[in-house]
């Protein structure tokens, strides 16, 4: 069968909603195609089976999340401070918020992967290596703080989002200031050091 | 028909390692007694459906982890430092460790509350009155660092054990020393004023 990338991608986005809106068990090739309605047996003809969709409908929450490059590059264009990394922890989050259905969707992916170990395997090789990649851009970027403060940055971040997504209460729309008083209580003001 | 305690308690349990290992659409009352090993309907007898069974399971696995009274105690005899409240935190990150059936049930509970709306506000209100709890723990022991601090402290550690309990290879084992590497750097030697 011929197939179609805006269809692939409109049958993944099918399927990111199913995952946030009904979790992982609910996810069949099925249910994915009545969400996209498409007829019965489209979504078997682009996944072979149901792992070949997670591990795809994980990329597409990831591109789904990644920051436009050209609004990054304006974001960038000031001094490096504490103020900046706060300021572009606070797009991660606003792209959470934006996109709830990709965020809900990964927790579904990682604890699927708890029981399958190979999901389990990509999800570890990916979000490792996504960690790596926000190390070197804050590094390239020139950024305050070291390894282990944008390690810190990105767990407490981390935290907020699945409070936020899961038992939004607890933080009650202060995410945004903590964001603030994280960077500036952890991150050196002259870049040279540790706060 | 009588109900026995310690029973209740280990089909409790059992629904724990239920949805640690199956999830939340696993998670009937029948497959509860199986893995209790009960005849079939015993679960139904203490649990009036699978609504108030989540609400119970929650409230257990608060009970698993919570940290033992005289441990603490004498964790708490030593004069209050920032390494004081790591070896704390520590003791969390370490009940996880030993006990992740019941942080994965937990986490399978946020994401069933977003889908049950009555879950969900109980989920919020416990986790909220959590914080709260931890806050005024770590002021009435005269701990260093303020109600913000706390709240980073938790959030961090709190990303730290989703990341742990999902794809462990993204902190491969360097949780501990990200846990004293944070209080380091977030809370103030002198316990008056911020890092």
């Amino acid at each position: 069968m011929r197939q179609n990338p805006a269809r692939r991608t409109a049958l993944l986005d099918a399927a990111i909603e199913v995952l946030a809106r009904e979790g992982s068990r609910g996810l069949t090739l099925r249910a994915v195609d009545a969400e996209a309605q498409v007829p019965v047996g489209t979504c078997s003809n682009y996944f072979s089976n149901r792992a070949q969709l997670l591990l795809q409908i994980m990329e597409r929450t990831r591109e789904r999340l990644t920051p436009d490059p050209a609004e990054l590059a304006e974001a960038l264009a000031v001094p490096p401070s504490p103020e900046l990394v706060a300021f572009l922890l606070r797009q991660v989050h606003q792209r959470m918020d934006a996109d709830r259905s990709s965020y809900l969707a990964m927790l579904e992916l990682r604890l699927e992967g708890v029981r399958r170990p190979e999901l389990g395997a990509e999800l570890n090789r990916i979000h490792r290596a996504g960690l790596e990649e926000n190390i070197r851009f804050h590094r390239d970027a020139g950024l305050p703080g070291d390894r282990v403060a944008v390690v810190l940055l990105y767990l407490a971040v981390h935290g907020m989002i699945v409070d936020d997504l899961t038992v939004p209460d607890v933080l009650a729309g202060s995410a945004g200031e903590l964001i603030d008083e994280l960077c500036r209580r952890l991150l050196p003001r002259d870049a040279t050091g540790n706060a």
